[in-house]
């Protein structure tokens, strides 16, 4: 081993598959395979370093390196009997980037280095092929004017172009080695007229040339970009590796192919891939022929002979080398091969990448085969994929006519005709059909709509607008912010780059990707048991933070313990008001005139509230439920200007004038910031006293039904100031001391709060003294800490994401730097004045896997999210726990 | 001296000024009167902590307390000569309350104490008056029914009632000592039916029933509203003061008064006040008589005679006195005093309340003649009341007929017709006639239209509303939120209290007051010379900070310079495009299609600003100026749906569906966390680039015209990430280079941030590495912090208040605990990375005394605030400085 190269081959090498930083993925898993004793053609690496180095020294290359790199080249050329520029029997060689991240086509590679006009010959002679022979010289000519020299491509198609009209020939396979010797001297010529250079006949000069290509790649447009997309630091470098040539296209005993070492789809054990006879890896890229399935199982009545048949012995051999490579890497292998006139070769191997499904199946079977450890097996999946299995999805071989993109606000797939109100929703519905409401945006007056419809399309707002937030709620597929198309209500037509669509017309919605897609796609379901289970259970037994649902109806409820919530974080008793009744009641409520009309109507109200209580408790048995109180502006609750007021006060005997008198007065200019939450507890005590009451009830209630003993935690939100807590918690208290003398029973709950204005974590040493818990509202918090509308942001946040002014949209992964650095303060602060304090987290964060893992890092004890996320928060905080264990 | 009670008398006292924690106000300054040798009723003081005693052991007193009273009876019974309760030469005393801040009225008295059946004989002997005797017992027995024992005070009016009527009497003057003595059987009959027990006849009895009862009226609810609303704590407690009487009803010989030691009004040297002769102090009180002036000028035609006239020896005594109180107390007096029998009492003295102007013309004249410090006559000044100083004020005589209210949001008073619309204003102005404004909110749309009004009425909106902001900057009377006063636009009336007035009709805004007026009522002028100059000339001596404005017309750079503002902190680039051209520029550009139209508009619109700038730099002639980018969201600036629409796209000929398509594609649901600041700055960096090009150009101007070196400094609002403030500097930066390279001239000028999201505080040390100032822009970070909209906060802020959640409005007064913290980390932060950033306040707070001393304790270089606050700023600045320099 020198400084800058490391050789492998001849079942030795001088690096290791953990020297991945410094030989790349590709040069490290060759050094491995060659120490396995594995057929790999032997070759040699140059370290990143030399790429480091390159840049930060003007594109100079190490002085060391050329007698390093000689120094492999003797050894290659003792390797494998060949030389380098030999007339006899020529060593060829490939030349190819390896960074420590695949960066899949980004960088260069240059294949049949060492060819000339000499070699081309003995290659001819050795092979027994010269139209192969010719073919390859071609071939690398082509490649290296266009990697190295920078020349277009298309100048050597249009040669091959003309070759062949001249010919008659109809394929490049019917061009014979006098052909492609024609071939050759018009690319030659080219290249001298277009480069003002002959083409290098010296094969160290080749090898120079394509070195420097490959390290000069790193730096090339696409390549930047790939890595600012997925975070792969400049610093990386690339390694350079360089491997003698096999050649899978020497005529019938050779092939090419890539093999899995489980079905990628699936996760099913056993091989599973592709070859071609008598071709190059190239040719299985470029499609233009029909590759062979490896196996009998794969050949699935398609007629196509497997290699399994046709190459019996050199399939087995593959068979067992996968199968070492698998055991060895304890990970599912992809693994390139070419055999070379009966002899195999492997070419590369690395992790294979799979599906969602596929990958659960394979860890867990790793797991229990005691591969790998249960808590590598939880590492090892992205819970953000669970996504994919927890939804309807549209199937993946039917064709998608995209007529609209948005946000994929709400995962899942749906189909139904297009409806422009809550109202058609509905009779759709109750006639038995399916719907998509179409809307600019929604508010609490179209839940009802998005409760009858399967689907929703918003031409406005971002992720966690209105729609957005519900439809997840809800477990139905949202798309939000459909900025290119145009709802025109008056016309009743939904307008989309040059096409008009009208009510009644059916569309699909995929609110996993946010496409939208012409007509009725089919859809498959989710199946979570066997694999999916076992994986739940085993982070389970790892995590730290309970994970809880935000939900409200038993519906939710429901779906949330299906889902392994251990309790309700966030119960919005807002919501409990959608039904025709309760709103009604609200705005009744709203509009009373003297304190026994709101005192009866409140009465009314709490056996309400009561009953709904009750039936969460019920289905919670005795898990923890907490509860908000009251939180959203009133004047959402009233009837709409216009058609929908004039209804409400002819149904109810009221003047209209009274209705939109009411609704001035309550009007907010911006009513995210408005008379909500706690100020509307301090405005109208009342109503908290009411909601108190019905909880007490519900409690005693669903004790003696259940025998579960229930704790209920009432949650006071958008507190500020530790006086406003204060208030309402004297409000709670004072209706418990109420109940539980009149009943003649203990109830035990907590009254706490929630931290959602930069105020409240600031002050949070003061208002822990009174509060009880602090449930984090990262939704608020944000757009409080940033001064961001959440609903307004999706045009601006796109603009900075597009300018590269952040990195990600904050209401999707929690900003560590500005909210976290509140969040963390605040659970500082709590817990200076109360060591027990409860702390968890009810914003939309609470289901970003990214933002559970800070959320672990700060010590919360529970994650809230929606009932459909809770899997991926299982995983997420079981990762959580794991990265904290982590040296 | 015991533990509890403090005697004063004959020449001497236990206690001195300085024990008004432990005395209150009254009993210590009677003890000082004492010991100066003045003639002061010999008394005692129970102190306030016998209060806190009271409270703190379930309404028990101390002890020893009963034993240190007698103690004290006895040592009054040897100063007077009178025994308490004695049947020749009884001593009567009163009863008071004193807390160590006036709390007048709040708290109980009781008067004549010591008189029973027998005492009042004697008191009738030694007086010589029966009817005096018999009338001052039974106005003992009526008060004490009432303080102490709760009775009824009508009970004893409908008794004196029937009485005068049985006797023919019409006046109670015209009742003998027998009608007095019916009168008493009948309380003493009433008493004993109401109460079921006699009233006492021992006066010991009586003493602590009145001690118990004057420390009980610490916890009426009166006293605790007030001192809610004076932050006065409750801890505190009242002292109670036991006092020998005296009468000044005892006949001719005889008279009651108050004296102040200059004219309260004007600060006039010299005795001012006014006397009745043969009464008491509650007839002074009652106002059944008009009361006599105290000297010869104050006569002024009234043909009353003045006590200098009247009874010159005392006059002159009490002139003599009255010197050497405020000499003492180096502070004009406030003196109660009474004549008995020719025989001049002093019975309390205490700094006498004073209009603003006086209270400056005190201060100054105090210090100019050495009996204090400059520095305490700056301490003396409420900066606040220079506000009634700095506008026209309603001529204080005329009657004011209140025909509604809502919050002072711009002081000064203004008449005019009343309109209704910005474009009546302006008909109105042009026709030379006034108006007043009244709309239910403004907004930029109706800047035209308050410039053209004299003063503003909105009934939405608190006092840091658009229209309470915007009318303060114009110096401009405004009321906001008028609640109670309704706007029917389309019947064109305004609806207040059952009266409709309608557009035309004349009204009168208090803005100081918060008052609407019916009709135009005649105003007096503001006057700034003279005492007023001095004392802003020992301000701005003192004062650390300097003071700036926030100004964007000539008009108000001019004015601000006026009440000298040291530079403008905050020049709102936004409000330079209110006219009728640059906001249909603004609208074209907000309107166009392509890149081509908009950079025309730009160009245009340079040319515009660069006028601007212009003249705001040679009026300020090198001073420092703030120029903030355009900071409000777009929308604001599109013609209002429906007629202004229409007018509009008539007018520059466009579709008006192209405009509603824009305003629908620009709304926004919280347009205050919407695309505003840099965000906007992000998204249009042209407009940037046009802004930073016309300063530049301007800068190099000025200096040219003026030459004054002009150093501009840039501001970036609403910055949350480092990112967006660098991305934004970068592209001022550019423009910079390119002027300078253009005119071949250097260009010194500083670009920094506003400081008004809590993001920005926690992350101020990474900004200020590339802003080279903050500004803090307090409302916005009050907004956020809180999450509270000001323009919405009014409605549940007031009920906050009331139910005493909160003791200040947060946009009023800086919210030290959070708001302030927010402060204090962005600034030590920000210094932490660069040492020499400068740190301003522009929001609102700037021109609040108290957010300004809070200002001065975390180190601002500056305040700015609105132009006529900049001489309030001056004095709180300097006020803010003695205060660091206080031990």
């Amino acid at each position: 081993m020198t400084d800058w190269v490391y050789i492998f081959g001849g079942g030795k090498a001088e690096g290791t598959a953990r020297d991945r930083d410094r030989l790349g993925g590709k040069g490290a898993n060759l050094a491995e395979m060659a120490r396995l004793g594995l057929p790999v053609p032997p070759g040699f690496t140059i370290a990143s370093d030399v790429c480091r180095h390159y840049y930060a020294n003007g594109r100079l290359l190490p002085d060391t390196l050329e007698r390093e790199v000689e120094g492999a080249l003797d050894a290659l050329e003792r390797l494998t009997g060949k030389t380098f520029g030999g007339e006899t029997e020529p060593l060829l060689v490939s030349v190819r980037s390896g960074s420590r991240e695949s960066m899949p086509g980004m960088l260069d590679t240059v294949l049949n280095l060492g060819l000339n006009d000499r070699s081309v010959e003995a290659l001819a002679q050795s092979s027994g092929n010269p139209a192969f022979a010719y073919d390859s010289y071609r071939r690398f000519i082509q490649m290296y004017a266009s990697v190295v020299m920078g020349l277009d491509p298309s100048l050597f198609e249009d040669i091959i172009v003309r070759v062949k009209k001249r010919c008659g020939a109809a394929r490049d396979g019917d061009l014979t080695a006098e052909h492609w010797g024609a071939v050759i001297a018009e690319y030659k010529t080219a290249i001298a007229d277009e480069y003002g250079e002959e083409f290098p006949q010296d094969p160290e000069e080749q090898l120079w040339g394509a070195i420097r290509a490959v390290l000069g790649s790193w730096m090339n447009p696409r390549a930047v970009t790939f890595r600012a997309l997925h975070n792969i630091p400049e610093s990386w470098g690339t390694a350079v590796t360089v491997q003698s040539m096999v050649f899978g296209n020497m005529g019938e005993g050779s092939a090419t192919g890539v093999a899995f070492t489980r079905d990628p789809a699936t996760g099913d054990d056993g091989l599973y891939g592709e070859y071609l006879p008598n071709a190059q890896g190239e040719d299985v890229v470029s499609g233009m022929r029909t590759p062979h399935p490896l196996t009998r199982t794969q050949v699935n009545g398609s007629g196509l002979v497997p290699m399994e048949d046709s190459m019996p012995v050199t399939f087995q051999e593959l068979r067992e080398y996968a199968k070492r490579l698998e055991n060895h890497f304890r990970e599912m292998q992809d693994i390139e091969f070419t055999v070379e006139a009966g002899k195999l070769w492997l070419l590369q191997t690395r992790d294979g990448k799979r599906s969602a499904r596929a990958a659960i199946r394979i860890a867990v079977a790793m797991a229990e085969k005691g591969l790998i450890a249960k808590t590598e097996a939880l590492r090892r999946i992205d819970p953000a994929s669970l996504e994919q299995l927890l939804h309807p999805a549209i199937s993946p071989d039917v064709e998608r006519v995209v007529i609209g993109r948005g946000l994929p606000a709400s995962p899942g797939a749906a189909t139904g005709e297009i409806v422009f109100t809550s109202e058609e929703a509905e009779q759709l519905r109750a006639s038995g059909r399916k719907s998509i409401l179409v809307r600019p945006e929604t508010s609490p007056e179209d839940i009802h709509g998005m409760h009858a419809a399967e689907g929703i399309l918003t031409t406005h707002g971002g992720t966690t607008s209105h729609a957005a937030v519900v439809a997840r709620g809800m477990g139905k597929p949202c798309i939000s912010g459909a900025g290119s198309m145009r709802i025109n209500a008056e016309k009743g037509v939904l307008v989309t780059g040059g096409r008009t669509l009208k009510s009644g017309d059916v569309i699909t919605v995929d609110g996993t990707s946010g496409e939208v897609l012409l007509g009725a796609l089919p859809t498959v379901q989710p199946e979570l048991s066997g694999d999916f289970a076992t994986l739940m259970e085993w982070a389970d037994e790892i995590r730290r933070m309970k994970v809880r649902a935000n939900a409200e109806t038993p519906e939710d409820a429901i779906t949330a313990r299906g889902f392994g919530a251990e309790g309700i974080g966030l119960c919005r008793t807002e919501r409990m008001f959608n039904d025709e009744e309760r709103i009604r009641a609200l705005r009744l409520f709203i509009l009373a005139d003297s304190v026994e009309e709101r005192d009866r109507i409140l009465e009314s109200m709490q056996v309400m509230q009561k009953a709904d209580f009750l039936e969460l408790f019920e289905i919670m048995r005795g898990l923890p439920v907490t509860i908000r109180m009251f939180d959203p502006p009133l004047h959402e609750f009233l009837p709409r200007p216009g058609r929908e007021t004039e209804q409400f006060a002819e149904a109810v005997g009221m003047d209209p004038e009274r209705i939109r008198q009411k609704a001035e007065d309550l009007h907010e200019i911006n009513p995210m910031l408005g008379n909500r939450g706690v100020r509307l507890a301090v405005c109208y005590p009342e109503f908290v006293d009411m909601q108190a009451r019905a909880i007490f009830q519900a409690v005693l209630e669903a004790g003696e039904k259940t025998g579960e003993k229930v704790v209920p935690e009432i949650m006071v939100p958008l507190v500020a100031y530790e006086r406003e807590f204060k208030f309402v918690k004297d409000r709670i208290d004072v209706v418990a001391a109420a109940v539980m003398e009149e009943w003649d029973a203990k109830i035990e709950y907590l009254v706490g709060t929630m931290i959602e204005l930069p105020r409240a974590a600031i002050r949070a040493d003061r208002i822990a003294e009174s509060s009880e818990f602090f449930s984090f509202g990262t939704n608020d918090l944000t757009q409080s800490t940033f001064g961001i509308s959440r609903d307004d942001a999706g045009l601006y946040l796109n603009e900075y994401l597009r300018k590269g002014v952040i990195d990600r949209d904050p209401f999707i992964t929690i900003d560590v730097e500005g909210v976290g650095e509140f969040m963390q303060m605040a659970a500082e602060r709590g817990q200076s004045t109360r060591p027990d304090i409860t702390l968890g987290i009810c914003g939309e964060h609470g289901g970003d896997p990214a933002s559970i893992a800070f959320c672990e890092t700060i010590g919360l004890h529970y994650v809230s999210c929606s009932p459909y996320r809770v899997p991926i928060a299982r995983l997420a905080a079981a990762q959580a726990t794991l990265a904290m264990r982590a040296p």
